[in-house]
């Protein structure tokens, strides 16, 4: 049976372009490496019509597909699973940039365009292409709509679906959407563009999109700002939101212990205040300004003043120049890394309504380490959109392969249920994939699980598209 | 049969709030007064709770319900059919601020706040709530989620969909879906709320939201400018996006006979460049500061100087007073009522690709004027977000009446078609209701119907909310 659809496949996309032999890890194998699948064939179309003849001898095999873009999504949500029986279905021949509109601000693109390469392109046009995240050399811009991937400049521009003003998609029955909209405007039925973006794959495979591009800042500067408490942090953010309305760009929130690592991992780098025992976080400020580097400086010397005046920041430095503002943003996103050779740990990627933040914190840090005495907390992220990567380290000496596998379910459950009772989200930016769907199931009120199966039964009624990561259909 | 469900509702929320005779025009009757329908009550629950309840009774009497909010929409969707069987259920009891979080930029409040309610809620806690429209006295929150309501701010803001993080939803089973997140990231899942925003209570009724705050701008200041051509007026946008960045809040383009209209009918509002000739188009921009009046004035003159230079604008005045702006801003908003005053007319609300305008309004009223000599344009709108009301008015001394029953649907033909050929949209801001489903049913692609039929199919499977409005099941 399965010989018949591969040759299909074959005579569809060309040979070189079904994958069924030699090593498919980089398919098959998760960004973490948490997990590896088996795939029945990797199928690599070079077109839209392609993707939709493919997802047609899919549907009529009865044979799943897991749509795949660069496959560094960090939720296991985009390689197959165990049986060998799941088609992988690679956008990364897509990769065309369709056209720039530059009196429109819009780009439209191919879902296997690589972010970084669309940033490059944006820039070329003299245009901002805003969304930056750390995997943007190898993701592609249709994973990071499946998924609404969020990053640094959310706080400014929104997440990928702020961004995306329309997509081409093809359906689970292989027919294709052309919603490739370049309008700002357009209320003539529901919001499928916004159903499909987060949706991970499961009800549709996004080909194209049209971006949304903006205006080059004339000048982006970047601060680092020492603060007494959380709660002065986000005081920091509101003085800040009113003194530079749009122009505050970043606003990154670290923790003294999360900054240690870096210190103590990556000696080469200059980690500002990090001397001084009594600094318990540090706020990285990022400010963009459309008329000049000047008026971006006096702007946020201003600002900084006035914080200092009101007590919400005891220390602050402003980058004088691109490489310090570089180094500034190096430290920021070397966290992760610091942490990955401290060792093993549990990553937590919440959102609480940003008032809640500073309560969620002390009570959640004083949870754990009543449960767990000596637990380490490395606590970093975009405080500006109530994010953040709030992960657990086991107590120093102890060994890191031990702990988690003693106590990651224990831990999992204490933060989720902290989260839940402060109104937050189990996962920010990351989205659902595998790794989480029983988490969702645990989390979510049963009326929305039964409004998320009524729309996955509705749109692929034979559960074709990436079965069982988001929702389960019971 | 119908007695016992009126008695049912009657017990649920009180003999006072289930109307059943009188005059019921105000629920009956659309806002434009094109049509009128028979509802077998109105019903005016006061909780989400009781909203719920009503719901579940008229699910098991198979009663259809049309939710209402403001009933000032402008494309018949929230008023019964003639049948005399509908349930219209008013949410304007629900008018409940629930809370203002000040340090997450958040307001949550009920579906029947009434807009401008909404506006002063806001500034009274020091920020902005920029959703405004012409309505804004009458129609209230939920309507505007509902039809995803667009407005004079959306160039910088966003629709009312991009101003909403969370929504409170009865389901058509008589759920309730608790999402008033005051999240600015939550990758849980499928994106109910924008589903149900712009559904027009065809999926879901919107009980309560959580809604977007900005800081408070220090200075807004607008400025009237003569453009040459409509080229140079899309010129003239893109530099003033460069320019002032997010700082740019408006940007409306009004023709030389729409703006004649005003002055014709309104003989006491002063019209800048009317009398010369030679204006085309004129463009209202407005600039808001988060520094100071000063900082404004100087980057909007610095623009419009550049401007001039570039041969993109002829002449040009910045409002020297609060008391200008607004009777700049006024002259705008007069345009409408001034075409009533005019006759009868043709409305549409289309949207282009900002790029594609000057070609679309070159070749179709090129095209009108040659299948209807002497027809008048009135053509004016949202330029920045692609947005035009490209209203079509008989020509001098003949009959608008008659005009308009002999021509109206072929003008709408030639329009929505040239629409289509600019990939544009029948309906920018207003949505579909019942007057434009056909023009639904005709523009979008078979693939996209079906999609939303099967949305609609899964949520609401006994069509029971505002049944026959957005998507017809067939």
């Amino acid at each position: 049976m399965s010989g018949v659809l591969i040759d299909k496949l074959r005579a569809l996309v060309g040979d070189a372009n079904v994958l069924t032999e030699g090593d498919l890890g980089a398919w098959e194998q998760d960004w973490r490496k948490r997990s590896r699948g088996k795939a029945l064939a990797v199928v690599r179309p070079g077109s839209t019509q392609q993707v939709a003849e493919v997802v047609k001898a899919c549907a009529a095999a009865g044979r799943a597909i897991v749509p795949q873009g660069g496959n560094t999504g960090l939720a296991v949500g985009s390689i197959p699973d165990e049986s060998g029986t799941q088609i992988v279905l690679s956008l990364q021949r897509m990769n065309a940039i369709r056209g720039v509109d530059a009196a429109n601000l819009t780009m439209t693109v191919e879902a296997g365009c690589v972010l970084q390469t669309l940033q490059e392109t944006a820039e070329k046009a003299g245009f901002l292409f805003p969304l930056s995240l750390a995997a943007e050399g190898s993701c592609t811009i249709g994973g990071n709509l499946a998924t609404n991937a969020g990053g640094t400049q959310v706080l400014r521009y929104g997440n990928a679906r702020e961004l995306c003003l329309g997509l081409e998609v093809v359906t689970p029955q292989g027919g294709i959407w052309e919603g490739t909209s370049g309008l700002r405007k357009d209320n003539t039925g529901y919001d499928l563009r916004d159903l499909m973006i987060g949706s991970e794959g499961t009800l549709g495979i996004i080909t194209a999109a049209t971006l949304k591009l903006y205006p080059l800042p004339a000048a982006r500067l970047t601060a680092w700002a020492a603060v007494p408490t959380l709660e002065q942090a986000v005081e920091l953010l509101g003085l800040a939101h009113k003194r530079l309305g749009a122009g505050l760009t970043g606003f990154e929130v670290m923790g003294r212990f999360a900054l240690s690592l870096v210190a103590k991992h990556f000696p080469a780098l200059r980690v500002p205040f990090i001397e001084d025992d009594g600094v318990p976080y540090c706020v990285l400020l990022e400010n963009s300004d459309n008329e000049s580097e000047d008026h971006a400086r006096a702007r946020f010397e201003a600002l900084l003043e006035t914080a200092f005046e009101a007590g919400c920041v005891s220390d602050a430095v402003v980058a004088e120049s691109l490489t310090q503002a570089h180094q500034l943003w190096h430290v920021r996103e070397s966290i992760p890394l610091a942490q990955a050779e401290e060792g093993l740990n549990i990553k937590h990627d919440i959102s609480i309504p940003v008032s809640r933040i500073p309560a969620f914190v002390e009570q959640t840090d004083a949870l754990l380490e009543d449960e767990l005495p000596g637990v380490r907390l490395v606590n970093f992220g975009h405080l500006g959109d109530g994010n953040l990567h709030y992960n657990v380290q086991a107590p120093a000496g102890a060994h890191n392969g031990d702990f988690l596998r003693e106590h990651e379910d224990r831990i999992n459950t204490l933060v989720y249920e902290a989260v839940r009772q402060f109104e937050g989200s189990f996962s920010a930016e990351h989205g659902v994939g595998s790794l989480k769907v029983e988490t969702l199931e645990k989390h979510k009120s049963p009326v929305a699980l039964e409004m998320m199966r009524a729309i996955k039964r509705g749109l692929d009624p034979q559960n074709l598209l990436n079965p069982g990561r988001v929702i389960r259909l019971t």
